[in-house]
């Protein structure tokens, strides 16, 4: 099976551009304002969650929409809260004890601009506004199905989620991981907000179905592991400023990666197995799935 | 009106001291075990946590619950809740780039111990942990009642609360604030997640009527400050061995204090203030709220 880049051109390239467009949009609005009081908190998080990016969770999350028929403006506020909680972590991770970037996006990093300790407290503020933008959604479904996606959201931040997986990759620096190890890292560290971003688009459809959400999750899983690998495969070999963050600089910190681990013919066809594995549980949707078929060749097609 | 430090000789010292077992017990049980993975994490987040300390917040989930009689089953989740935030945000306080405290309760802090990565991640996991565990309230009360309780922690938490008083606070050091400003920050830095656990005592009880809860959340407010005033007073007075941190601390970071503003004795004068206000506002509620008056006066008593 050949794999190609999507374009702009393509269907997938014009859903994906429309939907960047409208949670850029609403992220701008659900952000509150840099003129209103703690100002420089506020310009912190706004400028570290407003500088762009591919916003693969919100499309994510717009894409299960689509497939299950659910309302994009229920969509919005799932959309907006997974891209508020990954902009968090992308600040701390960026900090001098973390992994100490300067660069991210081809910008400034947040404590570059406005100093380690705003960086902190944006990162610590964006993450309760992804749950109380959610609780606003009450209005729109049934508060059963709010509360799971709080609690899914939750889960997938947390120390057994995102924050886990970054703790994990921490203590990794340096050692020999195998591979279930790195697997097991990155389960956690990327995969866990990407596969909520899955669960949560799949809850705003109220008349979604048991066996419908165990094969979107299943997608969700595949595609999450499938972004990492391709991440650690362009960490080699696309270039700086296509990059937006410096080339080879989970090398540099002896980062375990896919093509450290695997090299890098057989990280692409790992990428692609689990290309293959994620849409194969799209067979229930039939025709309505195309996006996600399309969206997970784009993540593991992607040159940056 | 004389205040006399409350003993565990007290109806309320014996109550506090029952709902701090309480609330010991209850979080040791929901925090993740630190044999689970990642079990560094979870020990950073554990150690920090089940530190011990006072659990005003916590107490006053409790009591708030006691004087509604609204079930004590039900009010163990937003105690442990509020105490996570509140633990999550010392960690990050105490981390060298906020105010660099090697000392807290008398222990080495969070980043001392586990480095400072590990320390920002330990914060990190506390918060979605925090309201993950309110989400599992709804077999206990309304979801709507589930929703407003996140909706409020998450409010409390965030930039118009907590984590913004915390950089009000960062841009204020070496400036001189007058007795507005130095309000307007600890409010949030300090107030708001006071005021969000007497809210969240409050909606414990399905049938608090709107009247109960505003009376409440102007007491929450007054108790709120009141517990800063003292808590700035206890900076200049206290001994670091009583205080479990370096005693003059504010003093020496140039932090702005009511002290420093005011003057000891019209600080003290201040507090006195609110105990007044805060009590005030609890006359519908009659004999119930007698825990809340003494709190109240405990807050402005302590010496710790």
């Amino acid at each position: 099976m050949s794999i190609e880049v999507v374009s702009t051109n393509t269907s997938l390239g014009q859903a994906m551009s429309g939907w960047q467009q409208r949670v850029n949009n609403l992220l701008d609005k659900n952000l509150p304002a840099d003129n209103i009081q703690p100002s420089t908190l506020h310009q912190a998080m706004r400028s570290s969650v407003l500088l762009g990016g591919k916003r693969i969770r919100p499309v994510l999350v717009y894409a299960v929409g689509q497939c299950l028929a659910a309302k994009q403006s229920i969509l919005d506020k799932p959309a907006c809260a997974v891209e508020m909680i990954h902009a968090y972590s992308l600040i701390h991770d960026d900090l001098p004890a973390m992994d100490d970037d300067d660069l991210r996006r081809g910008q400034p990093t947040c404590h570059i601009r406005y100093g380690e300790a705003m960086a902190i407290l944006a990162g610590d503020a964006l993450q309760p506004l992804a749950f109380q933008l959610l609780t606003h959604l009450s209005s729109h479904l049934p508060d059963k199905n709010v509360l799971q996606m709080i609690e899914i959201l939750a889960e997938a931040s947390g120390s057994r989620g995102m924050a886990g997986g970054q703790a994990i990759d921490l203590e990794a620096v340096g050692k020999k991981l195998n591979i279930a190890e790195l697997e097991n890292m990155h389960i956690h560290k990327t995969g866990a907000l990407i596969r909520a971003s899955v669960k949560l688009g799949a809850l705003c459809q109220p008349a979604v179905t048991p066996a419908q959400l165990e094969a979107l999750d299943h997608y969700g899983k595949c595609v999450g592991l499938a972004f990492q690998v391709q991440d650690d495969i362009l960490d080699i070999e696309a270039p700086t400023e296509k990059l937006g963050k410096t080339q080879g600089a989970d090398a540099a910190l002896n980062k375990p990666t896919y093509p450290a681990i695997l090299g890098l013919e057989e990280s692409r066809k790992l990428a692609l197995q689990l290309h293959e594995d994620a849409i194969s549980h799209l067979q229930i949707f039939g025709d309505s799935a195309n996006i996600l078929r399309e969206l997970s060749a784009y993540i593991i097609g992607r040159d940056y």
